[in-house]
């Protein structure tokens, strides 16, 4: 439990953020001023030392969310004759799909079950086979169920073939390594409100320099031209439209609070301390993860829903969270379940604390857990 | 003064906000929670309240500045052969037409200098002339100089012609009377951070209802679709991508604040009355506004610079700013201007600390005011 009479947000961002971070947000800052850009400058350089991109890559930060920096990326890096592979195994990687779709940029796809892991084997089969594709774009942990796919393998496979490589790693930066100097990419996609643990409203995308310098004019939009952007960022230091000045300068605490908790390795054990006692405390419960656990992403769990006829998710999330906890709903078609993040800022308590009301929960619903294994 | 330690912005927007609009992000909120969507609907039904726009349109707010709101609501209410009339007095015009070069869309301007409000009778003869025009894109307040355009006389003219009508009010939303029931309009967009006076990060487009109703596919953009947005919401009650949560929850603090000021007429006069004060109090410094006082909307006021060469924004703007208040620099090419807002949560003693603030800053750098009127 912390301090907040506030329910812990197990979510995958919005998630809980600290006190020090949302105290942050207790000042208005002038968009034109130095003071504020000077943190706008700080959270570039930060945020491209997490990927060790200092020397090839740029960081450049986006208003609006994560999403609207994948939509950036991809009108931005592809050109207008482009032609994006993209595997999916996903909800978020059917919205990149339907982002080159609404784009107009052409599509292949190559489709996974949701609970199996895409694969560089297949990635490099079709990039053989088809010379016209220009870019391959992936989803590293998918947050629709929470599997981790092998960007390295597949970073590597792109990188032989040389195309370029977009990823939207929205909710694994700063938690799972990327390291822009052994795995290559045009692109890494993340946002505010996910394991940086700022609040959301803007998202970056960390662009290879070489790449970048090509794409001007290639945009379908004035507000998510990432060339553009960056640009006007490089001559006056200033956003190009008026930036969540209280969101950057949460970032900007959340930043400084990771570094000081040891940066990506401190806040991956933490996470997958948390995930570990998640499955372990839901297994005993009765309650099984969606996902084998080789290919489990320590950020949100999947878990069946009971199959008993007396569960129903809307009761079950609102007891939990009178019990101060809020879950998050499933989002599979064909199967019941619902989700369970493993990051934010709550104490050790956190995690333990959940379990154990999901458990009272579902014991006063009179829900028999033992019919959970519907398959 | 208020009793913040921290400056206050004379800027229009991001700009000072209450304590207790800055107080409400310091909770955390998840996106699907039903809390956090009545929290939107709130939102949405006051924003529309403030148009009496209730029966005929519909609020649909957006991530992001209020650039990407404009851009949401050209891309969606213009369809893709459609052609946009933009009347040009100022940057935020000109922002307008960029917008519908980039989306693909016909443009035609009118072009008027920037101390000059655009005139009704110039887009009548432009309808009549030009039967392929299908909307007008017009700015209210253009905040590069601070005039304020005919809004009414426009909208008449407009609706005669049976045209469609999309208003950037992004600076005179909540302050500047706009009525729905008498001013015909497809679309009026504002921002949080504005004359509302919540913190940057949102925008919304109110839309007429029959217009959005065909907007169905028209959008360039994933992100930027109000039709997708709209319905989203309508459906679920949740933002169809990750909401700025505390952007949204000071927003909705802002509005009570807002209603129990006494809504716009209060807000109005506060800001007419800061308007006043600071011309007049400029003048007898010597500093000259750079519009006439009929055509200056009580939003932000362009100066002219002393003309005296020992005259240096830079060393001007940060000596004011140690004294406590941010300035805004101007946005002519032509002329050298700075500006000054008149917006904003601040105390009765902010525009007249800020104006004694400008004098004996000047004196100090031992600027002859008197050389100002350099035309």
């Amino acid at each position: 439990m912390t301090a907040t009479p506030y329910p812990i947000l197990l979510t995958p961002g919005p998630l809980t953020t600290s006190d020090r971070t949302r105290a942050a947000m207790l000042r208005d800052w002038g968009s034109w001023d130095t003071d504020f850009n000077a943190i706008t400058a700080r959270i570039r350089q930060q945020v491209l030392a997490i990927v060790h991109g200092d020397d090839t890559h740029e960081c450049v930060p986006l208003q609006g969310s994560g999403t609207f920096s994948v939509e950036a990326a991809i009108g931005t890096l592809v050109p207008r004759d482009g032609h994006v592979l993209v595997p999916v195994n996903g909800a978020y990687c059917q919205r990149i799909a339907k982002i080159c779709k609404t784009l107009g940029r052409r599509l292949s796809t190559i489709d996974y079950a949701e609970d199996r892991p895409m694969r560089a084997a297949d990635i490099d089969r079709q990039l053989a086979a088809d010379s016209t594709i220009t870019h391959v774009a992936v989803v590293h942990c998918e947050t629709g169920t929470g599997v981790l796919n092998p960007l390295d393998e597949i970073a590597q496979v792109v990188a032989r073939h040389g195309r370029g490589l977009i990823v939207d790693a929205m909710s694994s930066f700063g938690a799972i390594d990327i390291d822009a100097r052994t795995t290559p990419f045009d692109a890494v996609i993340a946002a505010s409100g996910k394991c940086l643990e700022g609040v959301p409203g803007m998202g970056f995308v960390i662009a290879r320099r070489t790449a970048l310098e090509r794409c001007e004019g290639n945009s379908h939009s004035l507000s998510l031209d990432l060339y553009d952007q960056w640009k006007y960022m490089e001559r006056t230091t200033q956003w190009r439209f008026t930036p969540p000045t209280h969101v950057v300068a949460a970032l900007d605490q959340a930043l400084q609070q990771y570094v000081e908790e040891g940066g990506l390795p401190a806040r991956g054990a933490r996470y997958a301390s948390n995930c570990q006692l998640l499955v372990d405390g839901m297994e005993t419960l009765g309650l099984k993860p969606y996902l084998e656990r080789k290919v489990q992403a320590p950020i949100i769990v999947t878990f069946h829903a009971p199959a008993d006829p007396r569960y129903d998710f809307k009761t079950f999330y609102q007891a939990v969270k009178q019990r101060g906890y809020i879950l998050y709903p499933g989002k599979l078609t064909e199967i019941e379940t619902f989700r369970v993040g493993c990051i934010g800022h709550f104490g050790d308590a956190g995690i333990p604390g959940a379990v154990k009301a999901i458990g009272e929960v579902l014991a006063g619903m009179g829900v028999e857990i033992g019919m959970t294994v519907a398959a």
